[in-house]
């Protein structure tokens, strides 16, 4: 055991033992350094791992107190293991979550859409009209084939927050994080192969396996130490899984962070198999702890792990802009991205490289952050009250995105057929299955927290279910 | 035969014949209306055939004169069929001409870049900041997964221009003619099919064959009529091919449009065999003539043609607008689009759409055909001036790309690898060919005509060749 490993498990036990309780100030990180004759980067680890347990919260300039409750509802389940690799389906559901056939797409509850009201991003919409008003002819040419070199300088400075070293030429500028992980899909397998993920597992990842006419093993997840280390050995003795396609960091749907050894274990369980890990790092910069949890690409030594990430969630996903930092799949990837996009837009990548050097993603970071976790915390009681007694609700460490898990006689695909004409719809769990589990799950947006409209849409969807005497909360 | 056809034959015999010599006006289309009892549009159809044959010239509000002079020089010749499928490789040399791992890319004769300085393209960057600066919220949004509404309304509207009716629902937007090609390739085959081409053909296209996991059977072409419609129907008959990839409309890089009914018979072709047409028409809105040539797509009557264009060579390539009109095919394009990218970059599709219904796109168009057109005049001269003899040049009828086939003895891949280092290169014809032919070819742009620049680097090329003592005008 490290030494914040010992640190970690000793105050936890003081938390347990109610030595601390909920609302205390905890000793500082000088006192504990002298008491327990360690260096400060050891209890700042401590304190970080506390953190991401939910157990303490740290307030600037005053310290680390006892959190003021932990979660007080039950968290989803873990799914049992597939049987075996699966085809993956799901792919009309999707379409009509998406409202990609109608004019006028009802309001999702389960988009996974940033609040893009907040003025920090009004300079970057400056930033664009100011550059296009320039009117610089490189505006209209093709960027490099591997990205703006300025953007890349700047996401290789972002990712030093996540642990990460990157030269600029190491990464690959990509048509949102969807082509990141679609390239990085292609680089590392054939088609036949299987890919591993944690479930549920993002639909538009799981489409991408199915693209690459792959199939898709999926690994039991728990919903606040991530992929089962275990059923994922054992697959990977049993199967010819090629990659681990994982979202360790904020995950989306489940939205817990796996630990730093948690992550470091399973780079050595890839590197026993020596496959490559895909690491969908979309929501990380959202982690509501700072600085920021570590990526698994930031303990790659021998270059196996693909980082993707995006301005999709963090910013806007209408800029169409992620990255990938592919390591030694780097030439395959380049060959992916020229063959299905030849480039990326060029001024969204001039706008943005510019928003970044100026600090305005930092500070919309920091805003955001906040924003995030107030909503999750004032919109929990409210689930609590209204949803029926046996809803399970994840506690996400980040992002803006909440999984509930409904009594089993809930079944939310049958659910939102039914919402059809609605002028809401809600994303159904089984898009993040492909053997057609959570069907009494879905996934629920707070980025703008409990709006009218969303109040209005729950209460609606609420009528809906059968007839309920207890809400969770009693 | 035709009425149109026949009356074609009968004009060019007369000019063949030197009743009518370079320079004269032919009769008015209401004089041939009366004299051969035909149509208006019969007559107008003869003179559409004999401009694309290049014997005519139409000027506005004067009539159709006999063109100046038939090209001159040699055309490029006809390379002899493939013995069979063959995967496709020539990536590095792909990579070294777009200087994709170089910080200052050399100057590049072959690019296929339009002339990004024309004042016409001015007010799109103005656009762009007034729409920016409007600072509307669905800027930040993803746009629907098949594209803008208005731009795919803008998109349909123009494509009647080649005798299209398309509906904006036929039309899915994609980041680039790039991503059109290789959604289309993806939703018409399955690795290990086989695709045929017309040869030489774009390397871009060629590459999403090969990412696809898939063999190329490349079809000799005629450099005026286009693909042998006897080899083509050869080669389906012993090869499993699935698709036809052919640009039948200003090639790239042959320049040749293939008339009306080449166009139809490929079209009968693949009803014979029953099997899909991939038209690649990112040139044909830059043909000399107008109204512009129709495209394959407009023949359709089974919906087995995946019309694929761009704004990449009409307006800008920053831009990383293309669309597709995927037929029948549409839900595998869409799906292709949803895990390769998701969707296109909001901004750009929001500014192109105005751009268009403000009538800048067509402004811009009447502008450059012009310009293109007169530097294809220009430059000829001195291409043949200054070229050594047996170097054969092809007579583009549209966009701004000559193909040159130089001696044999001149091997223009070893030539680029010679140039490293150069402050230019040029794009080897190698790069058009899946099976090691054009070694002697190269592409060059003639978009800004003839600038001190690519003057200066193409007499420093022309220095590298072997001793001659005759040009191609000599």
């Amino acid at each position: 055991m490290k030494l914040y490993e010992a640190l970690t498990e000793h105050l936890r036990g003081q938390i347990n033992q109610g030595i601390f309780v909920p609302g205390d100030r905890l000793p500082s990180i000088r006192s504990l350094t002298r008491e327990h004759k360690v260096s400060i980067t050891t209890v700042q680890e401590a304190y970080r791992q506390l953190e991401l347990l939910n157990l303490v919260v740290a307030r600037p300039k005053s310290g680390y107190f006892v959190r003021g409750q932990a979660p007080s509802h039950p968290l989803p389940t873990t799914a049992r293991a597939a049987k075996r690799p699966m085809e993956v389906s799901q792919w009309e559901g999707i379409l009509q979550m998406l409202g990609a056939d109608k004019l006028a797409p009802a309001f999702s509850l389960g988009h996974a859409m940033p609040d893009l009201t907040s003025d920090t991003l009004t300079p970057l919409l400056r930033l664009w009209a100011r550059i296009a008003r320039r009117g610089d002819l490189s505006l209209l040419e093709y960027d490099s084939l591997r990205g703006n070199l300025e953007l890349r300088e700047q996401v290789a400075r972002l990712a030093t927050h996540s642990g990460n070293q990157l030269d600029p030429d190491d990464i690959v500028i990509t048509t949102g994080c969807q082509e990141a992980l679609f390239s990085a899909l292609k680089a590392t397998t054939e088609p036949g192969d299987v890919v591993a993920v944690d479930s549920p597992c993002f639909y538009g990842a799981m489409q991408a396996i199915k693209a690459n006419g792959l199939k898709v093993m999926e690994i039991p997840t728990h919903p606040e130490q991530g992929i089962s280390l275990d059923a994922l050995e054992l697959a990977m003795e049993q199967w010819p899984i090629k990659a681990i396609l994982v979202t360790p960091t904020c995950n989306n749907p489940l939205g817990y962070t796996a630990s730093d050894a948690h992550k470091q274990a399973l780079y050595r369980l890839a590197q026993k198999f020596d496959i490559a890990i895909i690491e969908d790092d979309i929501y990380g910069d959202l982690a509501y702890t700072w600085p920021r949890p570590i990526t698994i690409k930031s303990l790659d030594t021998d270059d196996r792990v693909l980082l993707c990430s995006s301005f999709s969630k963090t910013l806007a996903p209408g800029l169409r802009l992620g990255w990938i930092a592919p390591g030694r799949f780097r030439s395959a990837v380049v060959h992916s991205k020229f063959v299905a996009t030849a480039a990326s837009s060029t001024l969204p990548q001039q706008a943005v490289a510019a928003f970044i050097s100026e600090g305005g993603y930092e500070r919309h970071l920091r805003k955001m952050r906040g924003q995030y976790q107030r909503n999750r915390d004032r919109m929990l009681p409210w689930l609590e009250a209204h949803f029926p007694a046996g809803t399970r609700i994840s506690h996400p460490t980040g992002g803006y995105i909440f999984w509930l898990e409904l009594p089993e006689e809930i079944d939310c695909v049958e659910l939102n057929r039914r919402l059809e004409g609605e002028p809401y719809c809600i994303a159904p769990g089984a898009l993040f299955s492909a053997s057609g589990k959570y069907r009494n799950c879905m996934r629920l947006n707070y980025a703008e927290g409990l709006t009218a409209q969303t109040e209005q849409a729950l209460l609606s969807l609420l009528k809906t279910f059968p007839e309920q005497n207890t809400s969770i909360a009693n």
